[in-house]
């Protein structure tokens, strides 16, 4: 083999190395993405108290030894809760993505992951992800005084309202 | 440049991409090793209630809204609480790494990412990072019916017994 040869052979090594490790880089990505954080994705919600694709990963049941439920959920971009209250409060930790909170009459919140919020019990709200981005919240719900109250869906226009500050 | 030059040049650059890329790779699981899974490390514990090296995040505290108080709490490895108990129960997530958990009289128990504990109120236990990988932790714990009750360290022996299946 001649020097030119080797030059030539070279050059295809070192491209096709590149692409390689490209190609490698953007399946980690993607896989990233996919994969749970922490807990499984869980079933599809198929009642009508969520707009959208939504999961759900029971992880506790509330039962006389805890009178708690914990939830992993798990919004598609654009999915949310209707408007519901708790008779005994909720606690909502922000696993993963980018997602909104709000409560009757206060602004829009954004969560994002390691975030914790506390919905005080009858306070009607609602929680869901961000327009472009899915969202992974656990939810720790009070079962002592009865169960969710659903109330009206949220609207397009409440839904793309300004978030607070 | 003679053709001569351009292989010899066309294998150092080849080279130095390879080390480049394999340094990146190497820096990347470094960090992702280290980076907190969702939520911040928080402070070192420094009261007498473990043993090792512990962080605790607080990420809600009890007060009249909602009587649970939630903390991420960071066990490196061989590292665990005293033995206590908890008046209200307790709910722990399994959210990094491999940790034991254990009641008494009970076998030790293996928790991995995505697992769920439900600790009975007043059953003494204790919980912690294995030998030899971190664990963290999401603590829910009742305060309803006051604090953690501490108990005797977990000895080395208790530490290193056989999980049960």
């Amino acid at each position: 083999m001649n020097i030119k040869n080797i030059a030539i052979l070279s050059l295809i090594v070192l491209v096709s190395f590149s692409c390689k490790q490209q190609n490698k880089s953007a399946k980690i990505s993607q896989s990233e993405i996919q994969e749970p954080t922490v807990f499984a994705k869980g079933k599809q919600i198929t009642n009508d108290n969520f707009t959208g694709n939504v999961w759900l990963e029971n992880l506790v049941q509330a039962d006389s030894l805890n009178q708690n439920s914990v939830g992993s959920v798990t919004f598609e971009p654009g999915a949310r809760s209707k408007w519901h209250s708790h008779p005994a409060g909720q606690i909502l930790l922000a696993i993963d993505g980018v997602g909104y909170y709000q409560e009757k009459g206060q602004p829009k919140k954004i969560l994002r992951k390691g975030d914790a919020i506390k919905c005080p019990a009858d306070i009607p709200h609602w929680h869901g992800a961000s327009t472009d981005t899915k969202f992974v919240q656990v939810a720790i719900t009070g079962r002592e005084k009865g169960e969710t109250i659903w109330l009206d869906a949220v609207t397009d226009k409440e839904y793309h309202n300004e978030p607070g500050i």
